[in-house]
């Protein structure tokens, strides 16, 4: 079975750098290239996408808000049609980036506040998905599961790779427990391996009550810019080839 | 016989604006659009594209150097590495917006200081060229006549278009007569007319020195930023189809 | 009686510019200059000084938020500390630049969606005071009558400079009846120039609904970036005069 | 005797930290704060001010280009107009924010290329100071020893502190060797202890030649940004305090 590992990538700016991007594209099979809006830069791209396509790491463009100073994670007060125009802006610069070293963007992944209120707005995700299917057709969404990005870029025909949180203790609904509550965030590597082996093999996951409920992902999302993202990566690597897994991107896992 | 004339469009930013683009978009024929470094942002770049797209008018990327304040004017110590990955990362980004209005970008034309460094350095001309190639082969180089930019861009295989200025006057070599010398800029209208219609129907100008020497041209440059731009552009417009020429875009001139 | 006629100024970048600075300066008495946030840079803030002091024009900061796209008309989720910050940086740099050319800045006054804000959060008010009168206790706060602003500004013991716009129509309880709606904005002159006789030998306006009201206020605002900002700049001052009103700028308005 | 440690402060931006400025405020005597340009925000800033002034610090104004891609290191082509008003705003910036927290700006130290810019022309160098003089004459001016900067610096009458770095090779002329050279970086703990024994002692270091020359110096400069900076102000701290030396702000080395 093939999963994949995806990370956001190349969030770093000029002299600035969020984590060790180079060891991390090591350990993925799918980075979210930051494309220069909430993070990045043409130069911090360039390297992106030239070692993730040495490394045969799938190259995805990670859209942000124009907000450098709150690294897009404060919600902005954009209309619909500068969030689409924002989106198409950055997912076209990175083509241009890739297509120069001789690669491909292969998905798109949203960040932050803009992914939030796309999310929250099912006419918005809609208007972006039609903006990216018009780029290319051949662009995967990546997503949580059953959230508007999911449906909206189905409906227009959109492949999409919905994700799941190693680390992130789940409610019986299948939403992350926030972030402020006791053992919402997972640290001990037992217990990290444990539900990894658990998603893998079972497609469920025990939650923050007890319950055991299903996931359903592809793909495992590792949040680079907390401390321990390089070895959480690995950790998460290794179950999965230790039980029979296969690494491996976003295309390649939808095309098995 | 087709003939081209294009301005840089888009060149405002936010409220700012630097001339009328609406109306200056229906006297030209080419649209060279600022991509949001040197001015524009992707609010002005989608509506410019609409324009151009409505009007018949070829959409041409207008990239320069990331730094809105110099109006990307000063030349400034990038190396050859930075300027290709700018390029590249604007030229992206309006192919993106202009895709997604069903439109397709046609030619490039580079801006102030990010030209004139391209057109000083030959092997930075090339690694640009190669650039831009690699994003679309068909993608059209404009350019002065007879500079490492047009020399480039033939080497690459890309298609050239060479421009002539109508209210600019030419020293005996071809050049431009610097803009602070009396007499190198030409604002009177019927001297503009006869300049366009010696250039059209003998292929010459006449010098500042009174030779008449050859203009290999297939577009005339409309400054949008100079006052007047506007009625320059539909003078030009009208003394070439009162001289039986069509005014075309970049794509249609080179196909004739 | 002395009365003060303020402007926003400076509020181009670059290459851009939103009205005419250098003759409009001739016509006001208090010149609220942009900081360099929303609008304005360093060069303009300098031109501005040096023009103000020039023509013994009340220099004044112009603070707004640090969004040059939107022209620090959005309002943002900044928290207060934040705004507060904002605040201080840009009184602090036309401080500074006002200082190096032996001139004062006298006054301050708050830009669109930041004025706003701080109008709408009486304790987020009290906080800018204090930081405004921590810089310089001298300093004149300008805002409408009866607001946060004016408020705060009394209560931390500043100076304060109440506003009439006599291009707007006013309702009965005093405030501004709203761009949208027709008729409130006055364009004829002879309508204008009755509103500022009005105001000047009766402190009263006549109001959208044919009521006369008093109106509290000590200097006239003219919007700089609405065509005819000049002319009604040079409308109101000669009324002021043919009345035998003095314009004067905000320190001595209120040392009379 | 009392001797100042200096070190650059502040140096992020947003999310961006260069390195731990809480625990380097606790070694340093002098902090010089980035304004905004090159680095540093408000938020930043008035952290630093307040963890400064907390520690006893000096505060001072560390301006720089505004260039945050190149973290100001990159020479631009600004005019000596430009740069004077760049160091105006920035220092009336930090000025006004550690005015509304009771403190006070008492140093300036100019970042990279800025300072290497200023360096290399007597007659910015003068105008420079000027400014500075003219919005507080109090400052005290950062530099190498026998500098432009110096001398213009006390040819306005302004107080100056001059730098040496224990942890660079000096060349018999005085001048820092090179990065590029071997042995141009001093990494060993003993090695740096005894040159700052040395300096402290007998007021000279023995060159990388074998010379031994005098340095006329009152603060031992620490570069925040190269690895193990921390652990290299704590060793200057304690090899001062070992030796019988005091370690004190700017302003307290001057006044003994």
């Amino acid at each position: 079975m093939k999963i994949d590992i995806n990370s956001d990538m190349g969030e770093g700016f000029g002299v600035y750098r969020l984590c060790d991007d180079d060891k991390l594209m090591q350990a993925v099979s799918s980075a979210n290239i930051a494309c220069g809006f909430h993070a990045g830069d043409p130069d911090i791209m360039t390297r992106m996408v030239r070692l993730a396509k040495a490394q045969g790491v799938g190259i995805g463009a990670h859209p942000g808000f124009p907000d450098r100073k709150g690294f897009g994670r404060k919600e902005l007060p954009f209309s619909a049609e500068e969030i689409r125009q924002q989106v198409l802006y950055q997912l076209g610069a990175l083509y241009a980036i890739a297509k120069a070293e001789g690669a491909k963007v292969a998905h798109v992944s949203f960040h932050a506040a803009m992914g939030n209120m796309i999310n929250r707005d099912f006419s918005l995700a809609l208007m972006v998905m039609e903006a990216i299917k018009s780029v290319d057709p051949a662009l995967i969404i990546f997503s949580q599961p059953d959230t508007y990005v999911e449906q909206a870029a189905k409906q227009c025909g959109l492949k999409t790779l919905t994700l799941f949180l190693a680390d992130r203790a789940y409610d019986n609904k299948g939403q992350l427990v926030p972030r402020g509550i006791a053992g919402s965030v997972i640290n001990d590597e037992t217990a990290v391996r444990a539900r990894v082996r658990q998603f893998l093999l079972d497609g469920t996951v025990t939650t923050f009550d007890g319950a055991v409920i299903a996931v359903r992902a592809r793909s495992i999302l590792i949040h680079s810019d907390t401390p321990g993202s390089l070895e959480l990566a690995r950790i998460v690597r290794s179950e999965i080839e230790a039980n029979g897994g296969t690494v491996a991107p976003a295309a390649a896992v939808l095309a098995q």
